[in-house]
């Protein structure tokens, strides 16, 4: 691990000058050791780790705290799901060769870095998951930035995939599929072009895509009453698959019950885009979960004391893991993908 | 965390199908789930992430269970260095597309997954760190491993690089410089020139530079005795340069006592290689430790016990942490350069 600046070269210096900030908990000593501690206090720790590839998760011209803070809420968008309370972080940062350069070279060309570290710093404090150290080294390649992030639970109080029972409710937060229309408007498709004169739609799934609002506002009521859960992020009905195969049950999901956003439902309406851009778009990261429905009425309490909205969509049933969604009609609906995938 | 199975994409189920053999421990759920868990035992868990880059860290050409092997065992080397035990990895892997793709047409060439796979798994087997979870992400770069690895102390036990004391005895273990000459061989340098009939030399060098081995054995002994300790990876003048910063003092040491191979001490003499390729040159990954004199009976005696070959140096001392490099008749050196930059 060397994210140090003790005796380092100029880069290291650097780069412990604009994370140093960030690494608030005794356990990271500062980033002066070679590994952090991340202290038990009785729980299990959750580990989740996720990475994020320019041109691939992210676009090159975003900005760099969005970048930043997209990394990490993904990953605290995975604690949120399994209930768990944020802890600290790990970051291995690839810079490009170029970037590096730059700073070798002009030794001014700290505004990337700068800005990426306060669009983490600002994260890691609103969240309460300090930096515990990192790695950065140079690629050829494009940038890349990989998060381990860690969480704690009562012990073996993490919610799994794997609860999931006939008659559950199938449960969503927030919205569904504004991401993937903020993707296809940041690469000037169909969604961009019809909302050619709506600045504010444009802005607010443009938002969506860059900097995801992990629910980890959520994590007491999920671990209360979800019976399973895992976040969205490679498309609702990819993911609940994912949940359905897990949980060894099926489910029967009424697709005009997904909660969708003003923008979204106006694009869904106009034909713009279909139902599985909407539904198998990828990069909500809202959560997915099953809730019991003698605990339903408690966990939309507990979620609306939260601020945040939820919403059935659907209920679990036995069979195979293959759910079947419902049109306006009560058809089932063939949807022409499952999931979006980043690979 | 995306390296499941269950419902997922062909990539996924082919990866899964690599990995879940290697996530044997409960807390890994069989890669089933977007997290896991490791248990706290009731210790600390210290935390350490390093990330290797094709052409940055290890060569297109390498084979790729050494590949493997050494994302894990930079990141062991540093557990062994902290006195922890290992408890487990998650891993990041970002694939080249052309791999990717290579998959996704053919369907056939599973060759490379199987081996870098085959070889993480027979080091999470031997050095008994299972694979807990991970993400795999396509890049349009280089291949990139990043993993971050796991390690028990009892509570407030790790062993910091900030706890060396003037009189401390400057120990390392193994020998020093033997990666470095490997690299020059396989980026056919001047060593591999030297060494042109020497296959035997060449092949333990080229092998100390591709699958370096982790002092994980000595961690008992590191946490009994060592007052200060990190791993060698960057070079042992920079790295004992950042020891000594981080610690307060300095140290003088005798250069003729570094441990060196034949192979290493035979290039040194014949001028094939300066002193500086040797203890700046990096890649080393074995413990720089001190120990104080009334302990290091005892260090040197459970080292031997544990097969590790441990090496009395130098001597810390007061002053700007600035080690002194002496020669063979006692005087000075100034050492071109400290460490080799990676960066």
């Amino acid at each position: 691990m060397s994210m140090s600046g003790a005796g380092a070269s100029g880069e290291d210096s650097l780069i412990a000058r604009y994370f140093k900030p960030l690494a608030t908990d005794p356990g990271a000593f500062g980033l002066t050791d070679d590994a952090a501690i991340l202290k038990a206090l009785g729980e299990d720790i959750v580990v989740t780790t996720d990475a994020i590839v320019e041109g691939v998760h992210f676009l090159s011209d975003d900005p760099p705290d969005t970048i930043a803070k997209k990394a990490l809420r993904v990953n605290l968008s995975d604690l949120a799901a399994k209930g768990a309370t944020p802890a600290g972080f790990v970051l291995t940062l690839a810079l490009r060769k170029v970037d590096v350069a730059k700073i070798d070279e002009t030794k001014i060309d700290k505004t990337w870095l700068a800005a990426f570290a306060g669009g983490l710093g600002e994260d890691a404090g609103a969240f309460n998951c300090p930096l515990l150290g990192g790695d950065t080294v140079s690629t050829p390649g494009p940038l890349m930035v990989s998060i381990t992030a860690f969480g704690r639970v009562a012990p073996s109080k993490m919610v799994r995939r794997s609860g999931a029972k006939p008659g559950d409710h199938v449960v969503v937060t927030g919205t569904i599929g504004d991401a993937a229309l903020g993707l296809d408007i940041l690469t000037k498709g169909k969604v961009a072009t019809a909302l050619a004169n709506d600045a504010t739609s444009r802005d607010m799934l443009i938002d969506r895509y860059r900097v995801p609002q992990p629910r980890n506002i959520l994590a007491p009521a999920i671990r209360a009453h979800a019976r399973a859960a895992m976040d969205v992020s490679d498309g609702l009905a990819g993911d609940l698959a994912k949940l359905c195969a897990a949980s060894g049950v099926s489910a029967v999901i009424d697709l005009k019950s997904v909660p969708l956003s003003r923008a979204a439902s106006a694009a869904l309406v106009t034909n713009v885009v279909g139902v599985a851009d909407i539904v198998s778009g990828g990069d909500d990261y809202e959560i997915l979960c099953t809730v019991a429905p003698a605990a339903f009425e408690d966990f939309v309490r507990m979620a609306q004391s939260a601020g945040v909205a939820v919403c059935s969509i659907g209920i679990i049933v036995d069979g195979e893991p293959s759910p079947k969604w419902l049109d306006a009609e009560g058809d089932e609906m063939r949807l022409s993908r499952l999931s979006y995938s980043h690979f």
